[in-house]
């Protein structure tokens, strides 16, 4: 049963490039699936098919590739086997409720985040000739738990204090083992907080951190529920969009067997947010953030990462902004017109 | 449907004491039985009731405690819910199939390991009115995975590279995220290799490192497939079997939310291993033992564990022998004389 697990990621061995993005509706999975569109090509080859598939129909990027979208729930019975059966060479698995969803739900958190992954690797172990597509995990530095170190090494142990955590977490594993057994070829990406992120807030209780930029630069008010000296973990989308292609690219031999990697972000305090907001938009913008101390909200960043040291992946070449002013101006490059046309 | 986390486990609150050993079979669940049956008592209440739970339907320990002993496979549906129908204050979740049978059969692996480890849980989570069992989970040093710092720390991360240690790592993320939602009170033990294992070789490929000392201690010969400069992390049964009591009457409030635990053991070479053989047993033993070096095991033992600092457990009272005379000559007080008769 088991597949010859040395064997590399060549996308050369194809004669197509088809790419399935589970969780495309989400603000990371549309970024993902408009610079496919955008780029036409992943790992030097021209993408020949684009799946887009979320709970509720993503919307298709303008492009030329051939693009199909599609309403589907990973969690319910043959949805799996379904996406996989096109053998698409890569699959980013983006999809999953919010750790803020998964707390409060406790049957649907481990229905999605532990029991529809599952799902998509047994379909690709199951789908038998040799099928072995890179599968791109979006996992969360919510693996982790306090208390930290200063900084996170590559070598930290995960302790998540969320079922989310946990839940992202046995993902890896599972990615992990599977890619070992030359199942599939898998990475797992710890995201860092992305920030700032366009749109209206989700149900994650680290929404806060863009609520105070997003808001004030559209001219709104915005709360902030801990204190200023609060530090946390940061990458913007365009930088995580970046990430999730970089590791559809990478050549797996340089991975190794150890599948999930801490990534690079920016360490800030909420102090060093509110001083960018200042210089890169003004203090107008500044005065718009409103304090309101919610100590339910601080007693959970209290268990959340501050910073890390992320040698490997970026030894591997992935790339942050490594300061707050750059994050700040990608939202105004990248999200600002669009949300203002909304 | 959460329930109290921060509540402590309190055997004072029962009328009574039920304990279930599911992998009651086994070396470590027989052991673990009539240790319980011997005392009478656990956490200082005397035992009310004992259920043996295996496969196979585990032997019954000389006792004057009320004990039921039944066949069942926990991986089958309904079984869990059976099996804590009679809400059972500890239970000790002893049953998996070993790091050899979990490559070799993958399906088997991760339904015994994961799937019916988590039907458990299920089950505990269902049962309603609050109960809360202690729930003592057999994990193993087989979670971690090469490469090592000389000695590991209780912070280092766990990259099992067997789907053995896959599944034992995932159920401690599960038992960690249940205990920390109030569902259950779990303590997951990291065991290091027990030796000397009485009785015939299983399928572990950590076999040897019992044969090469049990069998010769028998006047048999065994064969030594590695190196002598193999190091490895031992306890002995006994000591293993005292870790499971003492996990079961650990006060919850000093363990703290990460409920897996690196356990103390001895570091020791081969050598050491047939030093210690010598001094104990004599130069006639150690001329039983036949050097046929294997390149497969040599290659699964490159990546396991050689030694740890686990503090924690240290400081929670959990203690192991520090010197290999003596985990031999537990072998010839506890063992050697069953294992001569039959």
């Amino acid at each position: 049963m088991d597949r010859d697990s040395s064997r590399p990621f060549t996308a050369e061995k194809y004669s197509y490039m088809k790419v399935l993005i589970i969780g495309a509706a989400g603000m990371l999975g549309a970024k993902l699936a408009a610079r496919l569109a955008n780029n036409g090509a992943l790992n030097g080859h021209e993408i020949t098919h684009l799946a887009l598939v979320d709970v509720v129909t993503p919307k298709a990027p303008e492009s030329t590739i051939p693009t199909d979208t599609a309403q589907a729930d990973l969690s319910t019975i043959g949805t799996a086997e379904q996406l996989v059966s096109s053998r698409p060479n890569v699959i980013f698995q983006l999809a999953a409720i919010v750790s803020g969803e998964a707390e409060s739900d406790f049957e649907a958190g481990y229905r999605i985040n532990l029991d529809a992954t599952r799902s998509l690797f047994e379909a690709i172990r199951l789908a038998g000739d040799d099928y072995c597509p890179r599968v791109v995990f979006a996992s969360s530095i919510a693996v982790f738990g306090a208390p930290f170190p200063k900084r996170i090494g590559d070598d930290f142990h995960t302790t998540p204090l969320t079922s989310y955590g946990a839940q992202k977490r046995i993902g890896e594993l599972l990615l992990s083992d599977y890619t070992r057994r030359g199942l599939l070829d898998g990475i797992g990406l710890r995201l860092p907080t992305v920030c700032i992120r366009p749109g209206k807030p989700n149900r994650a209780a680290s929404g806060f951190f863009s609520n105070i930029l997003r808001e004030p630069i559209h001219g709104k008010s915005a709360v902030l529920p801990v204190a200023d000296s609060v530090r946390h973990w940061f990458v913007s989308p365009r930088a995580a969009t970046e990430f999730l292609v970089h590791a559809a690219e990478l050549d797996a031999e340089r991975i190794g067997p150890h599948r999930a990697l801490n990534l690079p972000g920016l360490s800030a305090t909420v102090a060093e947010q509110i001083e960018a907001l200042g210089r890169v938009v003004g203090s107008d913008a500044v005065s718009l953030i409103g304090r309101a101390p919610d100590p339910t909200i601080d007693a959970i960043v209290a268990n959340w990462p501050e910073n890390f040291d992320p040698q490997r992946a970026i030894a591997l070449g992935f790339r942050a902004e490594t300061a707050m002013d750059d994050i700040i101006k990608v939202y105004l490059e990248d999200d600002f017109e669009a949300a203002q046309d909304s």
